[in-house]
């Protein structure tokens, strides 16, 4: 192809697509796949969900008039084509990175983006919320929200299917059904879908214009059908199929096939002129235009890196990762415990319940993207005297925050939650970094908070777990341990109780989890300068060690206490309440942590260097607080920030 | 009636009720009727409710045999006929009293109570996670989750419904249609059933049998429908209506006259036989058989006391409400400034909205039991140029705990929240107080947290935060404010500023929201003993107000900070934080509040002098404080609890 027919150099906003031809698009389609791919092959990122919709975007956009025209991107990880068409193309080599776009859409990168998103089923009610808004204006612009099948097992998603005829406006829900979230798609409304992608893919409305298939839904489902009619537009359905969707009041249009734009653009024209909600059901495949992404769509949801020529996944370098000693540890456990269940929400392989699977299909569940019923499920599992353990990635577990409170630890049910990715999670910024579980599980009454140090810590602590009599959240980071790993016979280790790494009396370092051993690090480097640390594994935010703070606090040293964490309400705030409680000289406490706002997207060790929890960082803080100290020894005020 | 006759003297246990004949079962539902208003109208509790489902408890008490078949009743406000079949009817009148029966169901308080509630819609979830436990241990009793129309509207409930044939478990789901949830519900599955309740109401098995109305379900729904066909049970549902249930999964009974004992035993002994997750659609009358309850069910949904004779419900004495206080304040402010907008998650009257409903019935969502989706509407109505109040009791707002940090705290949207029943709420117990609000909402980066000390200065904050460009809660107590009330021309707050309300040396309490008061009175007890305390009411738990609380740290005076709210993490850790943060000496910090504990139920008085939030208890924490400092001059470590 000469440089001078690159269309997507053409396209500087959606107003470039509208005079495009067919021809025209298929091959702006396959430029922008064929961009995504090699971009992402080196950024890392979402690929199989963005491959799956590069025709629907295009489409989207030639039809729509964005910014005017609203478009909510369910989760919006699926919004690289959506990026390159609005303004977004020279800079999406920055992908991810610090300081580049986001993986995600936000209202402060562009003005095309309507809604910003990172977790799923938010799409339906933002948009609601959209559309009422402009009714009250009195604006006359177009709301549509594109979700996935996944996401609509979510019970956000159906809270906002269940009031959108309600509201009597205007909005347009395209359903992307790629035919699995990311992992398979589960429950009753993904066997619906898949009824209905039986029905005969959706062609062109001149040659099916009339073919209404079903009945008439009742009242003004009759007159927006019947308007529908004077469009071309067709109802392809049996009645039985789209029932789910026309009894929660949205006028159902598909199944269609999501790659073409010819037929997406004939469809989403006649939609335009529609009134009150309405459903597209559009058929997409995951990964489309690359072999190996369809062909392993679940491997391809979200990667580091690969090689293009052969889809190798780039493997995260270094120890055996967490969620590995996780999988194996609680594989072992279980085959001598009949009572132990897992469940996931929808990622089996994330959280690395894959092999449990595999090995107890009976004793999995799978409930979808669900995180609410996934932990009062297993709170009824735990009622029926099993021991659930309920494996979530920390920023999702935030969903279940109320069924944690009321369902589990109110009841005090044996729940275990494996809280993965907590603290620092890097490219995929402040959506998911998991820098709040520390904070919003440690005022959960009765709930048991750990972090281990290492990759054996989470191994004996999982065995702690499923031998205490109530609930036990463990939460440990993404990726590798600091040290190697050999599964040797779990320990069970006492509730609450911390150790004292290293021994020091010029100054103590509390840490935590994945903080321990740059804090052991900080404390070998301050050594060198004459500086003995005590460094601390707190391993339990709750209970905490009493006696071992107690010991340290008796020290009358300075002390910093260090977590990947959100500071308020975080570690540092439980060991500053605790020498409230009993009275211990605190003047002398410096908290590390993620201070009061969002952490944004960048690679782990860039964001550990800026909120301090690297060794060198830490040490420089104990020096400061040593100095700021002998500085200001009648403890005055200072306002010498921390 | 002679005493001798007296039925539910009889009714020790579930299995006594196996041998009574429908006239004597009348009889009983009479008695318990009775009963359930004679001590509603002293204990308070919830009324309307409970004589709505009389006879539904009767029945499935008669066909199942608790406690080895599992009732999982939903929220649970409706277990008080469950409670007297279930060997509770000697401590009936210790209802919701300190001490005294729970209002709700509790593991703890019997073995009939298979799960507890207290929030809607997790009885699916918890019943699905009963059954899965049963069918792993080989069990054979029935599980049952009884829910009301309203909590069909949570999306936890549809989580639960998406994912329970997916499970391929027994489960049966009692439908308690009574029309409304606490007011009108809302969204296109409430449409459904009112569509659904004009199917002609199941008589007798024995007269309708074989009549089958509807098509049959695909796949294995027919052979259920055949076994339940052999088994008497019809389906008497047009299949539009049914659908939705049915394109869910689950076989649909229904609708079925929730007040003849006769017929519910009827077609649950018939249900028993089933298998697959089968709903059966009860419809019943809130308030049925105290005509004051029945006429005005929202009235008589959770109420103080009232009187008998003619149901005049007791008011809360003393000052106007911040309830009425935030409700008319908002009216107000809405007259000049069209883009405030207001919405309730299915309690317009309980959070004061009804008066704006009546007035600007445009610019009001109700949708229905769904904080989370209320919350993510909210977010997209402010980002449609907007400005939402969110109106929700605190306990409440526990549920859209990721939907306040992502779609509102992340995108910095102006949404205000109205935290109503902040703090301690007395009878109703722990899954009510909201005193985990500070906690939870500090966290949240870019979240303006602020309680009002009084009425007034609700008034002045919600003006406030109306005209502050960001998100900002204002959390308030139950009940009347601490002084009398006078509206005036609301005064704009600085955002983060606290008031010094008296000025002293000696000591300094920091106080908020309803323990402003409290403090201002100890402060004047203390005084009586030479004791002159600085009262800071800090107004904002978030941002602080930093020159104030340098000031009152740089007098270097033992400080108490009080809160009704839990410890962790709450505003005494945000004070210590700050500390931390500024070097200043906080060794001599006390902090009051909730401890790591569920707050039991008992009257707001008790339970908040239990806690230490009165006058006179916080002056002995001032004492203490003072005394403790000067027996351990040199600061070294003391085990005196605080």
């Amino acid at each position: 192809m000469n440089p001078e027919d690159y269309i997507l150099d053409k396209i500087n906003s959606p107003a470039d697509l509208k005079a495009l031809n067919e021809s025209e698009r298929k091959g702006l389609a396959e430029e922008i796949r064929a961009l995504i791919i090699d971009t992402v092959a080196h950024t890392g990122g979402h690929l199989a969900s963005n491959l799956g919709v590069v025709e629907l975007t295009i489409a989207l956009h030639t039809v729509f008039d964005s910014p005017n025209d609203k478009f909510v991107w369910d989760v919006s990880h699926q919004s690289y084509t959506h990026k390159l068409l609005t303004g977004r193309k020279n800079e999406f080599g920055t992908l991810r990175q610090g300081g580049g776009l986001s993986g995600f859409t936000r209202r402060d990168e562009s003005e095309h983006d309507a809604f910003g998103a990172g977790h799923a089923s938010t799409s339906i009610s933002a948009a609601l919320g959209l559309a009422k808004a402009r009714d009250l204006r009195g604006g006359k612009e177009h709301v549509v929200a594109v979700l996935g099948d996944g996401a609509m097992t979510g019970g956000l998603a159906l809270e906002g299917l269940n009031n959108a005829e309600q509201l009597t406006t205007d909005v347009i829900v395209v359903l992307n059904d790629n035919t699995m979230s990311i992992s398979e798609n589960v429950g009753a409304l993904a066997l619906h879908l898949s009824k209905l992608r039986l029905a005969p893919l959706y062609q062109k409305v001149e040659t099916r214009a009339k073919e209404v298939v079903g009945r008439m839904p009742a009242g003004k489902a009759i007159a927006r059908t019947a308007e529908g009619l004077s469009h071309g537009v067709t109802r392809l359905l049996a009645s039985e199929a789209g029932a789910v969707f026309e009894g929660m009041g949205f006028t159902y249009l598909g199944p269609i096939d999501g790659h073409s734009t010819e037929v997406l653009i004939d469809v989403l024209e006649s939609a335009k002129k529609l009134s009150g909600p309405l459903l597209i059901h559009v058929v997409t495949q995951k990964g489309k235009g690359y072999e190996f992404a369809e062909s392993n769509s679940r491997m391809f949801h979200g990667i580091s890196g690969f090689d293009i020529s052969d889809g190798a996944i780039e493997r995260a370098n270094g120890n055996t990762s967490y969620t590995k000693v996780f999988s194996e540890t609680l594989l072992e456990l279980a085959k001598d415990d009949e009572r132990i269940v897992a469940i996931t929400a929808a990622m089996p392989d994330g959280t690395g319940l894959d092999k449990f699977a595999q090995a107890y299909p009976d004793r999995i569940f799978d409930v979808g993207i669900a995180e609410g019923h996934a932990v009062t499920f297993a709170a009824g599992l735990a009622a029926g005297g099993l021991r659930p353990v309920v494996a979530l990635y920390s920023t999702f577990l935030q969903r279940a925050y109320d069924q944690i409170l009321h369902d589990v630890c109110l009841q005090n049910l044996p729940v275990v939650f494996a809280v993965d990715r907590a603290g620092i999670v890097g490219e995929d910024g402040p959506t998911h970094h998991g820098v709040f579980d520390l904070s919003f599980l440690r005022h959960a009454p009765g709930l048991v908070v750990a972090a281990p140090k290492d990759t054996i810590e989470l191994r004996n602590l999982l065995a702690t777990a499923l031998r205490h009599d109530g609930p036990m959240a463990i939460r440990y980071p993404r990726g590798g341990g600091p040290c190697s790993y050999e599964a040797c016979e779990p320990e069970i280790m006492g509730i609450g109780q911390g150790e004292r790494v290293i021994e020091g009396d010029d100054a103590a370092i509390i840490a935590i989890g994945s903080t321990v051993y740059p804090a052991i690090e900080a404390a070998c480097q301050l050594s060198r300068t004459g500086t003995a640390c005590d460094v601390i594994n707190a391993r339990f935010v709750k209970p905490l060690d009493e006696a071992l703070l107690e010991s340290v606090f008796n020290k009358e040293i300075p002390i910093v206490v260090v977590e990947d964490n959100i500071i308020a309400g975080g570690l540092g705030s439980a060991v500053l309440e605790f020498a409230a409680k009993h009275g211990c000289s605190a003047n002398r406490v410096k908290l590390i942590g993620a201070p009061d706002a969002f952490v944004q997207h960048d690679s782990v060790d860039r964001l550990r260097e800026k909120i301090g929890l690297t060794a060198s960082r830490i040490a420089d803080t104990v020096q400061d607080v040593i100095g700021s100290n002998q500085r200001h020894p009648s403890l005055r005020f200072t306002k010498k920030g921390g």
